[in-house]
């Protein structure tokens, strides 16, 4: 099990990446290079990268990766950040790199899903990744780790002050948002390209702007290509429960249009 | 029925307005001049604005309309747009206004939900409305009309490419958040101040960026503080159902702290 679910989640490099997280450069992503932990975030060294290569849509793609730390994070992110990186030491944890970048899949990758390749270039070439088209500190700002032994994805998670509701909380749009990521992710690793079927959210309390939370999603069953999984979110000392989630996720048959 | 729904609305408008939706100045709504209905943006005349009531968190505020029509529209969300206040003439429908602005209410209503205002005016001093906080064109973009008699709000919703999710897509989070957006102004006009209690969302199709489509919701039962509520998204020639989605609001008690 876990061999397989490595080998899925070096696939999703080489691929693109999931629905809700920006296509990973085509090399190992746990390498010290596109993972190093560190305080600060680095571009990927260009030879790993796709913008060079002359089937990608973009020549202006830039690796970076922004689930590592920046200024913007508060002491509680950093520290959950540091304790999942430790935790990611043996191997039973993963970190889960993430890009804001324009469209970077391969044409001949695209097609299977977009026959018409020339316009989805079109309407791509200002496109990006929802959770990631913030500026740094002012939006979702989040790191995710995936566990192949449990099936399981956590997300460490500090919502910032462009994604208010009602005042000084956080709105249930980008609430229901990291719970749409973070549970595509668990799903994309456990059975490839997904999409979210449905997804049903229980709000338990509302969440401050600027706090730290942590999602908790994992799969709970699969049934051909349907993924049943759950989530919930607590607080940094798992004492407030805000919210709770089901969901169920469709793996993608490349035989079939999306539109 | 329709004249207490147009009190709440106006009454909406004096306290600020509801969640997800940013406070309106303490003035008549749908007078012309905060709702021309022309194809520009406008800035309410200052007399009217909370800018310059020394009892507000802010003195930069600006009371700008971002739900009328700028150069990002597409056709379809002009003719629609042109189609509802058409419809609005007669007064069964109302558009209703909404803003990016920083937090204006004043300290005395907030005080209600906050007690330590003090805190809240520090966490909300670079606070943006989730939905209006992307440059025009490349987020939300959205206009809202409500029906008194029918007890139904409908969004019109262009996705820009900064909502991506499955590339060339809406992410499932876009979606969530312009559902919550439209049942939370339904339900407030319905009942006041309320909060998201639960959201469950049936994703039948996935949303092509860029394109319009046109949010129905709807209150289906209303229950002591509880609001049921129910909605679709459907394109603009209704031929295609891309989501549907129920929820339960809750009105909010002024004596209940939210933290």
């Amino acid at each position: 099990m876990l061999r397989s679910c490595v080998s899925r989640l070096r696939m999703l490099a080489v691929l693109g990446g999931p629905p809700g997280v920006a296509p990973l450069p085509a090399k190992d992503p746990w390498s010290p290079r596109v993972n190093p932990g560190a305080g600060r975030r680095e571009r990927a060294a260009k030879p790993g990268c796709v913008s060079g290569d002359p089937r990608s849509f973009s020549s202006e793609v830039i690796h970076m990766d922004l689930s590592l730390p920046n200024p913007s994070w508060s002491e509680d992110m950093r520290l959950l950040f540091d304790q999942f990186m430790k935790k990611s030491e043996d191997g039973s944890w993963k970190h889960l790199p993430s890009y804001k970048s324009k469209f970077t899949q391969r044409t001949e990758d695209i097609k299977i899903y977009f026959p018409d390749a020339k316009l989805m270039k079109e309407k791509l070439s200002q496109a990006q990744l929802f959770p990631r088209s913030f500026e740094e500190g002012l939006g979702f700002e989040y790191a995710m780790f995936h566990n192949c032994v449990e099936d399981r994805t956590v997300c460490i998670f500090q919502g910032g002050p462009y994604l208010q509701g009602v005042p000084g909380f956080l709105h249930g749009g980008a609430i229901a948002t990291m719970i749409d990521a973070t549970l595509g992710m668990c799903a994309i690793v456990a059975i490839g390209f997904a999409m979210t079927a449905s997804l049903n959210i229980s709000f338990k309390r509302p969440i401050p702007l600027g706090s730290v939370v942590v999602i908790n999603s994992q799969v709970d069953k699969v049934e051909g290509r349907k993924l049943f999984l759950s989530c919930n979110i607590r607080s940094v000392d798992e004492k407030t429960v805000y919210s709770e989630a089901t969901s169920l996720f469709v793996k993608l048959d490349p035989k079939t249009r999306l539109t």
